[in-house]
Formats: C-alpha cells, structure tokens, sequence
C-alpha cells in the first residue's frame, strides 16, 4: 500500500502555464516568426539552465531567459532593442494558465498545494499574482534560494527540506521529461503531465502516473 | 601576446565525424523516417547524456547512445528489434568524418592532434579505426574513464590532466556550442567550428575563434 501523498508539488513553465503561447506577442512584434522565437526561446531556457547547472554557473532564471530570448531572435536573423526584450520579458509574467489549471487548483483545496519552479521568484511570484491563483495555493518554492537549477539532486532536496515531509509522500507533477524524471530519481512519486504525448523518456525512470493533462489528478478530489 | 599552443584538441561528434549522415541507414531501415530518427536521435543522445550528468547517474556513452536510439524509434511509432537496435548502433562505429577533417589533421602533423569525446573506447576506438586516422593521433581521450560527462568542468580537468600542459596552452575544437561553452568556462582556448552558421550561444563565453569548417586551423599549419 502506498503512503498517503501529504503534498502536491506542480512545476509551473509548460505544466500550469503555456509559455508557448507568448509565440502570439512574439507574432505581433515579428511577423511570420512568431511560432520559431517561441520555440527556440523554451528550447534555449532549458539548455541554459542545464548547461549553467553542469558549468557550476548559476544565474537566475530570469537572465537565463534573457538570454534565451537573444538567442532566439538572433537565430531567426532579427534586430532586437532593449524595448523590444523588455516587452516580451513582460509577457513572461502574463503567460496564461492551462485552460483546465485553475479548476483542477480548486478541486483539490482539501490538499498541500505548493508549486516549486526553476523560476526566480521575481519572474515567479508576478506570474501566480497576474494569474490570480496564489489564494490556491499554500506555497511557491523557486530553486533561486540555493542556486541550483532542477534537475539536479540538490534542487529537489531544497523543496523537501521546505516541506518537511518524507520524499515518497510529495507527489511531483511536471509535464516535462526532464523534470520528471530529475524528481523521480531524487524519490518523488510523479505524475507525467504528458500533454503532447510523447514517449516516456529512456532514462530508466518510469513516472508512477501518467495523465494526458492535469484532469487526471481529480483521482485524489 | 598569446601562449604557445601545446595540443590541439578535438571533439569527435559532431566535429570530426558527421552523426546525422546515419540518416541513411536509417531510412533504409524506415523509409520516409531516416531524417526524424538521425535528428531525434542526435537531440536525446545530448539531453541523456546531460541528464546523466545532471541527475548524477552515470552511464557509458554507449548506453545513452541505445537509449537515444529507442526513444527516437518510438517517437516516430516505429516497432524496434534488438537486430534492428544492433544494426544502427554498428553504424555508429562507422560514421563518415567530415569531408575536410581526415586533410586538416595530415596538415597539422607537426602539432601535438589529440581527440577528447563523451564517447566511450567501445565506441570511439572503433570509429577512429574504422575511419583509418588512428595514426594521425597522438591520444584519444574518454570522459569514460572517470565517468563524468562534457560540459561538467570535470570532464575537461581530466583531459588537461592527461596532457600535462597548462589550460590555456589547449586550442581546442568542437562544431557543438555547448561543448566550446564548456571548454571555454573550465579555461581552455577554443575554436567554434560553426558548420550551421548559428548564432553564438548566449552564456557569456564567447570563442576564442570561430571558423566555419575545420580548415580555418590551417592558419597554424
């Protein structure tokens, strides 16, 4: 039998939030563009912050963004000025929630509610607030405390030492590969929000549950 | 004044050896899928191996390498065999080098030539065999030996180890811009061999030169 989970953990980018919808302010300001900036944007931000993880190099989550954000206009062979990047930083804390997010927040009030994010808190905490979702939830937890990017062991240790619960009772939730496979091998119980439906990663790490989105957490209503 | 270069360095993948070529053998295999396997296969061998090192789970190149495969396999809904598996995984050992490599390294003869790659021996002596340029080498050198993959600084302080030189007293050499990131971050001089004309990464460690093939090292002929 398995212990009872005392605390639901979600990861934010991609998983409550769509940050490949930021393509459309993107798509304003380039046309024609908009769908490859954003695309390369996401793809870079996580390289980067693997790679500022592996170099022992960290910078916050909102430089690495930054950062990511020149890569992608530059590989698209676009001019960019400081308004330019100020604006699409911006929108960054307005990503909009999945469309079933919310709900699902609501539905599970009875339980620990904490989100825990590569996310600097000054791009964190802003994005929850515009979101208007922060009363449902008990806690947001950014790895910027420690500097140490998820998916590394430390990170996760972090958020359970804030938790102060055994790891086997967290169950973790991320619809993405790496970080879903980064807590389960800390020890997390993981949900696999697979919204694309891709194959499980060939990492020897099998989520204990896998959901086509959040939905499939209603189980524990 | 610049020091003296005392070795260059090469990585293999990528650099030296063309790894989407096994598209081929991919699509004899699964005809209208050899472009999707190679990229695929390609991509998740790099995020594996990161992860690995991310995760501080080890395994050899090898073992990423057939785990890559498979997850780029079923990406594209495609039933595998452990024939199947073996037959790419061969041709792993059977990579073509880039047009110019097998000139530029008879061109620098007088120099100290020394590859440094994430692939295990059972795969990098093979290829390098394979392909005949075992003579023009002084050393290969594996990150297998202490089991810690590139971009890890680690990774770099052993083959510096190994060599017995200072750090900036190394050129080395890599077409992947998270290796020539890497590189450039534990001390090294670098040389980007940009072949996709992309955009410098964005991490702050810019290369020392960059040159779109290999042929621009004929400068120290």
């Amino acid at each position: 039998m398995d212990k009872p989970i005392k605390a639901f953990v979600f990861d934010v980018y991609g998983t409550l939030f769509d940050v490949i919808a930021i393509k459309e302010q993107c798509e304003e300001l380039f046309p024609g563009h908009g769908e490859a900036i954003s695309q390369t944007w996401r793809t870079k931000q996580v390289e980067y912050f693997m790679m500022r993880q592996l170099m022992e190099k960290y910078i916050s989550f909102a430089e690495v963004t930054r950062s990511a954000l020149k890569y992608a206009l530059e590989s698209e062979g676009l001019e960019s000025t400081e308004a330019i990047e100020r604006q699409l930083m911006d929108a960054y804390l307005h990503l909009p929630l999945y469309e079933e997010s919310e709900a699902v927040l609501r539905e599970l009030q009875n339980h620990k509610l904490v989100v825990f994010s590569n996310g600097s808190h000054d791009m964190l905490d802003p994005l929850i607030e515009n979101a208007g979702i922060q009363g449902l939830l008990d806690e947001a937890l950014s790895v910027d405390d420690i500097g140490q990017f998820k998916p590394a062991p430390a990170a996760y240790q972090y958020a359970l030492s804030r938790l102060g619960i055994e790891r086997d009772e967290v169950l973790f939730m991320s619809s993405n590969g790496w970080d879903i496979s980064g807590a389960k091998n800390f020890g997390f119980r993981t949900a696999w929000i697979n919204r694309k439906q891709a194959p499980v990663e060939q990492l020897g790490l099998e989520p204990n549950y896998v959901f086509s989105d959040l939905k499939g957490l209603l189980k524990w209503k």
